[in-house]
């Protein structure tokens, strides 16, 4: 899928075709900046996005010299045809542990310090590896790694996001009163997996009449009624990268006419905040757009959570925006804009959209209409 | 739902009918035999497990005296409704931060020693709350904790199972040549969820001809065929418990007389291995049984995994059946037997069930028919 409009600022990226090696670089520069030689990567998410690799067990280790991935018989295959940046080990129970190769490697490039992600790394893992791996280990902040996306993610989240986009647009159309939120789920589901997504990114949100009031209501088995104002939040993974998209929409025109107004609030939040984005304004300066008009409205009390996160990968990805985030959004980062009111008792409302953050501004990476819709 | 036959040997519990305090019961023997007074819980199937909380987001700290679960406003009203024999603490950013509300117990309970599921809680965690919480830190092994099913947990585990055997039942009257791996996935996903399953416990496993040599062959775009073997391993999570069943079968008589033959070998070390299962035979004994059947037969090297596993919440629990554990089966754990062969270029031969140990020997959970099939 060729996404015109989106791929020119990454021109130099796109011209070297070497994606896998721009990621390896930025792993590089973030242990160099913090001291070490070497990262030994266990996180699903961050060898998928060094290595390319989608198999459950691997062990990516990132050299200044190579990118190894140790794999045992089930995934050898897999890793051979994956990753091809990285030099593919196979490990066995015998002489070829994954830590005999690992301290191959260690000694044959003569690496005393290897950096490890200290998020993702567990203590019994770590503990494990010390005592084992012959090179001082240390933890790094590896939060940044996936932080700016390159044209190729881009293209990739742009598909998830017009999946997410396509699928509300039918669940609008075939939602009736009368259908349980878990019915909608799996029309849902269905729909995605009809537009070539592989999963959900999370567990649906389908929250409707007084279950709105819950920001995180998985989809239950309540019957959706003809009162109801219902919140889908969802999101499709696509090639491995995620999309997350927010509809609150009306069953009938006789929905209660307070969740109306708060509708109206939240939509007004949700924009402001979106036309503000754009590079080195901080995420807390969106944030508080979002949530100064909600509390101008006096609703401040019933949006609790956060403006926005990045996604990518993994659906929560740096940069968070919220009141006490101190990043600053640039160009290449994708973040939700998400305001919401929740009230308890009556229900309540969010909205949310995702954006790539360009050069002088941003593009809405979802593109669904945002104005009210009463289902019949 | 109830399972007759199966609750009888757990009377103690169910008389009690309280399955929360025995499972925190279990939780602090772990802990006083490792050292320490209370427990900070932080995984989420630990969480589910000991309050019964299945939001994602919450901090539990298990004492002698109480079961306390942190969660902020978004989780509040779940976790007063599923967390009946928990304390239910609300956390906010400021004074009641998760921290704060932690140092509040350690003092008022005069706790000096907290540990933590070591195979869980990330180095960075580690760091964090070592850093901030009035009590010394220390790493528990917590494998254990959820070895030994209770009445209520078998019940839906069988629960869980009988979705499955129904599930790969159907599958196997609509499965036609020219359907595409993934089309029999979302076929498969959509029986379970009309079963009343939430999602499957795996990405699903559909390896059809040659991909059936990959043991993982997450279900593909490749077209079935008429010649084709076909395994499919997937697993069904009822109420938060997850079944975990496999069976190959064949598209039609064409199909490759070697794979007719392998999968008579596989047939005969799953039943050998499967009747071998009773308390005090060690893991490695049964792991052993299905080997040696295999590699009798010549197939030694194409059997490079293990014979099985223990499942639960999770799909993959204590104990572990390979060449290696050093487990011994107890009445109450649930395991799975599932060898195989894996000819590269031919194709492969799985079969699985999940069976209960009983107090003399075994109950088989998944029920299907293991005879060969053939489609058409």
């Amino acid at each position: 899928m060729v996404v015109t409009g989106l791929i020119w600022f990454y021109n130099e990226y796109i011209e070297s075709g070497e994606f896998m090696n721009i990621k390896t670089q930025r792993c590089l520069e973030i242990a160099h900046s913090q001291g070490v030689q070497a990262v030994l990567v266990t996180s699903a998410h961050n060898k998928f996005y060094l290595t390319g690799f989608t198999g459950t067990t691997a062990t990516v280790l990132v050299t200044d010299r190579n990118q190894y991935i140790i794999v045992d018989f089930r995934y050898i295959d897999q890793a051979r045809s994956q990753c091809e940046s990285s030099i593919v080990l196979l490990s066995n129970d015998n002489d070829n542990t994954i830590i005999n190769l690992l301290n191959g490697i260690i000694e044959s490039e003569g690496i005393d310090i290897i950096g490890f992600e200290k998020d993702q790394l567990t203590v019994g893992e770590y503990d494990s590896f010390k005592n084992s791996v012959k090179a001082e280990m240390l933890g790094l902040n590896f939060n940044e790694l996936r932080l700016f996306k390159l044209a190729k993610e881009i293209e990739v989240m742009q598909k998830a996001a017009d999946i997410a986009d396509e699928a509300i647009g039918y669940i609008m159309e075939v939602i009736q009163p009368g259908m349980s939120e878990s019915e909608v789920d799996l029309l849902l589901y269905n729909k995605i997996r009809q537009l070539g997504a592989t999963s959900f990114s999370f567990n649906t949100i389908v929250a409707s009449g007084w279950r709105g009031a819950m920001p995180h209501g998985v989809a239950s088995d309540k019957i959706i009624n003809e009162n109801d104002f219902v919140t889908i939040d969802f999101g499709a993974v696509y090639q491995g990268y995620c999309s997350d998209l927010t509809r609150t929409f009306a069953m009938s025109k006789s929905a209660d006419k307070r969740l109306v107004e708060i509708y109206d609030v939240v939509l007004k939040a949700q924009i402001s905040a979106l036309e503000a984005c754009k590079p080195d304004v901080t995420t807390k300066e969106i944030d508080k757009i979002a949530r100064d008009i909600i509390t101008e409205a006096g609703y401040g009390n019933f949006f609790q959570h956060g403006t926005g996160h990045g996604l990518g990968i993994l659906i929560h990805e740096a940069p968070r925006l919220n009141q006490l985030s101190t990043e600053v959004l640039k160009e290449g980062m994708v973040v939700t804009i998400e305001p919401g009111i929740y009230i308890p008792g009556l229900g309540g409302v969010r909205i949310e959209d995702d954006i790539l953050i360009t050069k002088d501004s941003y593009i809405r990476l979802t593109k669904s209409d945002k104005q009210l819709k009463y289902i019949r």
